[in-house]
């Protein structure tokens, strides 16, 4: 297979997974971390590799003498000439559409991490290629089964955790700055992330992305305080089941991989084959006598949330969102605008570009960039 | 289909479910209830009817015309001279496993809500032909997949509410008589259901009935109090699912019907077939914002959890323990002893008869009967 974004969280637990299952890697995809990149080449031994920039060259392990791939060409070109049935996308940023819509093209499966692609880009996506990364859309997936069951359902649920600011004063909270902001209360992610945790701007995400994914709007999430809960779906009988598992990617990663390369689910338990129950994928969750409660996302402490029923109404509007998103976290981060800045700046460009249609990935890279610019001009 | 127990809670539940899903009635099996029963026979116009007493076969409608089997051995008949394929025995006590034997032999399915059938006769039983009833069982199987997924399990738990002592003082438990024992904290059930839940009986029967029905040890229980979460399973690979509905027998009724019947799931959801999601079958469960926990059964609360481990470790002792907890329960509800005293009683027995076996159903009842007369003697 292809791991696209290898040196990131995602692609080093996807590795530990290709290691564990004793799976080959055609291509890796790295940006600049080169020395994790030689690394990982002297362990997994691509074919192939693919980085950000030439200049980097230089500093590959002389044991590599496979291809090298050089930037946002060099990732589709890989990907043309690969033999590899699956992708695993987890690049950051729009960055990443053009890779999945080229593997799709290609016949191949991808194993999709890069939010962008859904958020922005759903409507021009072949969803019967992709099989999601997220945790709460692994969820979702494991619990209406593989293959999909036929009974219907009422609603899907995902989980947040809140945020930062999940249990600070209302108040306060438009005040505050990144700092603040970046401190996440059940764990370490990226920058972005986290501060689209604490605005759930993230969740807006993930509920498109249900929405792509499964083609049905009745998605909505609540507030668990653990992270064990990831999701739940409500059969149309009265039934609800929920997923419960440690945060750890590990385990959506090794269940898109068996789907991706179209292995039978066995394939991931057969393992080791002298135990009565084969080693777990993840640590054990411990549920006894934890405290779990679905809260409801108030729109108070979350303004941001108010945007889910047009998403849903217009799923288009995710490109907007995202663009929006994106260029207000970044002066966030700068500590040139406040928390509460950053979040009614998004609404504005919301607010006006909420009639938007395009057909075509050049319609829609041209508005990308008119919302960035106007975001811009905004701050 | 045949109803045994008709004019209980579960098998007025199974009547609404037949009257929903437009099913026929065969034979309605009820005790000495007979003018619910008339109401019965005057909506489902069943061929035949079974009643406990002779004496009552004047109190039944005169618009009845079918054919009526009298007592234990009338049931037993009217089973051999039906054509159905299902048998739902919702009996309560001793008295239902015989039917549960005669149905299995005559080649029919049984939705067995009788749990003395596999506590005391686990092992005389063909489990490819029994579909469990009890909520906790059903959940565990709607977990599990209709047909059983092949994926792996570590454990399987079911939860109970705790009983009316679940947040007494551990010193006052002993000295408590019937009446405050009847005071569930969720629910109005039958009196002895009612104690065996103050007792955790009710959950070591549950958990006796999983290990026959899952064919696995591994399972144990929680309490959580809302009743709301009915069973979880912990699959190989990291991930835990429970099962939430509201606490309402038609959800276990309607799936063991469908399922015994040898009707597609479908047949349940296409009954309605204007509506976008059919009606639910059960009312929906509003989970929002509530405290789920799953608490550890504490043996200082509950000195019979103890039998828990003795009783995977050899589960012909479900017998022992269903007689010597009948007779024990009798005495506690007429007052002639205390809680504490009718929990010692019960480990009395189960202490005095803990190496026995039997082969036939000859052997088991002569064997019920032992311990029934020593534990009364220990009164």
């Amino acid at each position: 297979m292809i791991i696209l974004g290898c040196s990131g969280s995602i692609g080093v637990n996807a590795l530990e997974i290709a290691k564990r299952f004793c799976l080959e890697i055609e291509v890796l995809g790295a940006g600049k971390n080169i020395s994790l990149l030689n690394k990982q080449i002297s362990e997994h031994h691509p074919k192939a590799i693919a980085i950000a920039d030439a200049q980097d060259i230089p500093k590959i392990t002389p044991a590599f003498q496979g291809k090298i791939y050089i930037g946002k060409e060099g990732i589709l070109q890989a990907i043309l000439d690969s033999k590899s049935k699956l992708v695993l996308n987890a690049l950051t940023g729009f960055l990443g559409l053009e890779p999945t819509l080229c593997a799709i093209h290609c016949g191949k499966k991808v194993a999709l991490a890069n939010k962008e692609s859904l958020v922005a880009g759903g409507e021009l996506i072949d969803i019967s290629k992709i099989i999601p990364i997220d945790s709460e859309h692994f969820s979702l997936s494991y619990l209406l089964g593989f293959p999909k069951t036929s009974r219907p359902f009422r609603n899907l649920y995902i989980t947040a955790s809140g945020g930062a600011f999940r249990d600070m004063d209302l108040n306060e909270i438009p005040h505050q700055n990144a700092l603040n902001a970046l401190k996440h209360p059940n764990w370490q992610m990226g920058k972005k992330i986290t501060i689209d945790s604490a605005t759930m701007v993230n969740k807006l995400f993930e509920i498109l992305e249900a929405y792509w994914l499964f083609g049905n709007k009745n998605i909505d999430a609540f507030i668990e305080r653990n992270s064990h809960i990831h999701a739940l779906v409500e059969f149309w009988d009265g039934s609800v089941v929920a997923h419960f598992a440690n945060a750890n990617m590990q385990l959506p990663i090794a269940y898109a991989i068996q789907l991706g390369l179209g292995l039978p689910e066995s394939f991931l338990h057969s393992f080791h084959t002298n135990k009565a129950i084969p080693d777990s994928i993840i640590s054990q969750l411990d549920f006894q006598n934890k405290n779990y409660q679905l809260q409801k996302i108030e729109s108070a402490r979350y303004p941001l949330w108010n945007l889910k029923s047009v998403l849903l109404e217009n799923p288009k509007l995710g490109l907007v969102l995202n663009a929006a998103n994106e260029i207000a976290v970044e002066a966030f981060l700068q500590d040139s605008i406040s928390f509460g800045t950053m979040t009614q700046i998004v609404q504005d460009s919301m607010q006006t570009f909420n009639k938007i249609h395009f057909k075509s990935k050049e319609e829609m890279i041209a508005l990308d960039q008119e919302v960035r610019d106007y975001t811009r001009r905004k701050l």
